[in-house]
């Protein structure tokens, strides 16, 4: 078996994020939207420790690395009809995207289903940005938009659990 | 191997969320207000009509059957501490609840997820009642809310499947 | 929100599991068989710590609670029919065992899948004999077998991303 | 909303499972040798018939298309580092071939869990080959195995639920 250096991917997977548009603060932001109500004093440092935490998960780094390699190879023009028309669409039915958001989700159990739904519903913070960008020209933020939402929905039942 | 006769079943199921106060149709108008601003023409006859195929499925009606014979058992107080507790209370970390609506969600694919979240945190239609009802003295609707946002959620996903 | 102790959960857990006649050790047994292959020098020791640690997880304790107790509340006689006969004749197609097997085996990722279909078509270790039990007279162990199965393939999840 | 054709999406998947080396009659022989031990008059036919039911499915069509996209992505050389590493030695705690491959499982309900891990782990069928042949210079065929594997599986869940 080769050996894989996650801190070293863990590394890239923020550079990655980055270079998309989104920061883990952006990220920590939503999460602090929806957990605030829950708890008073939570502040947007608490937050972004937890979004710090879930990036050391392998299954969440190996799904971020993997969907926005997806979104790049889509705008690159490397992916084939008719996978590239479903792609660079967001087509409402595609789902993988969701599945692969899921896998990020569920790192911290089932509780975080409902955070993620509500977050990617709603577009809460930078994701709003991410898909009306992903709709522009060329782009394609088809994966990326519900990784962030993932992250944010994992954080904050990070939190659930610890406080 | 047993026969088990579905058709029955499904009877069964649906005079057991009736039992614990919910219709179809309260399922319908929560599908319906997540999808009437996708769809100008959305009736809730239609909604009703995709319910109505939701619990056809095996898998969610094997879902709406263990989920709320669980409520029931705990309000008779045939469940023991500390599982008593957790279930009555309604406990944040449980998560079994969603476990148990992601079966049904999924029925129609991944699409569903960011539909049961949203209808789950909003407690859209009849969710908030029977949310605040299972609070209420010794009842228990831990498994029962989720389950009605599943089965809306995954109305919701069949009506984005057909039209 | 109660407070809800899972250090004592897990020490009822524990009780509950060897009450139904299945100890840490026979779990680790499983494990040691489906890694052996792959660790010339993994020992049963280490893959006792490993089921150990599996069980430190609430999503996990949650479970074993829920689906021990479902098995116990159909042999007293507590669950009506239809479901009653599902529960006893552990029915092929009700597959809600599965969906809580596999709340436990997803909290080391999705790489516990495979073994986790190993183990439960193989009827590795205790599990021939519970699920033999479990068709006994009025016995059910429908939730059991898989919750055993599942704790043994996320021990060995947990080998493979520690060594 | 873009319209997609699904029914020349399926065609499509079809050929790309072919290119690959993988025939629908490859993928029966799979779910017939599962099977046959629960249901003595099962044909290779009936099986067949049912692996191509499955392919009617959206989830499965657009799960075929993106794990194989990105096998063959791999092999083209399109895939940076750390990620091309990842994929070309189908690194075992990669795990996001088993997260689609679940997708695919699960259109069929949880049943299917239990056959698609022993599927996998004993490598039936044309899954020997496809894996080994994966690991041959350059050629990846990380999701492809899996994807085999699960609608296999799926296959056997259909056949469950029809007989």
């Amino acid at each position: 078996m080769i050996k894989i250096d996650y801190a070293q991917i863990r590394e890239y997977a923020v550079k990655l994020l980055e270079q998309r548009g989104v920061t883990l603060l952006d990220i920590a932001k939503i999460t602090l939207e929806v957990q605030k109500k829950y708890y008073d004093d939570l502040t947007i440092e608490e937050c972004l420790d937890h979004v710090a935490n879930v990036l050391n998960k392998r299954e969440v780094l190996n799904t971020v690395l993997t969907g926005i390699t997806i979104d790049i190879l889509a705008e690159q023009g490397h992916i084939e009809e008719p996978l590239k028309s479903i792609l660079t669409s967001d087509y409402s039915l595609y789902g993988i995207d969701e599945v692969l958001a899921y896998s990020i989700v569920n790192v911290y159990g089932s509780i975080g289903l409902t955070n993620f739904g509500y977050i990617d519903k709603m577009k809460l913070g930078i994701i709003e940005e991410i898909d009306r960008k992903g709709h522009e020209g060329n782009n394609c933020n088809t994966f990326l938009d519900d990784i962030i939402g993932a992250i944010a929905a994992a954080a904050a039942s990070r939190i659930a659990h610890t406080r």
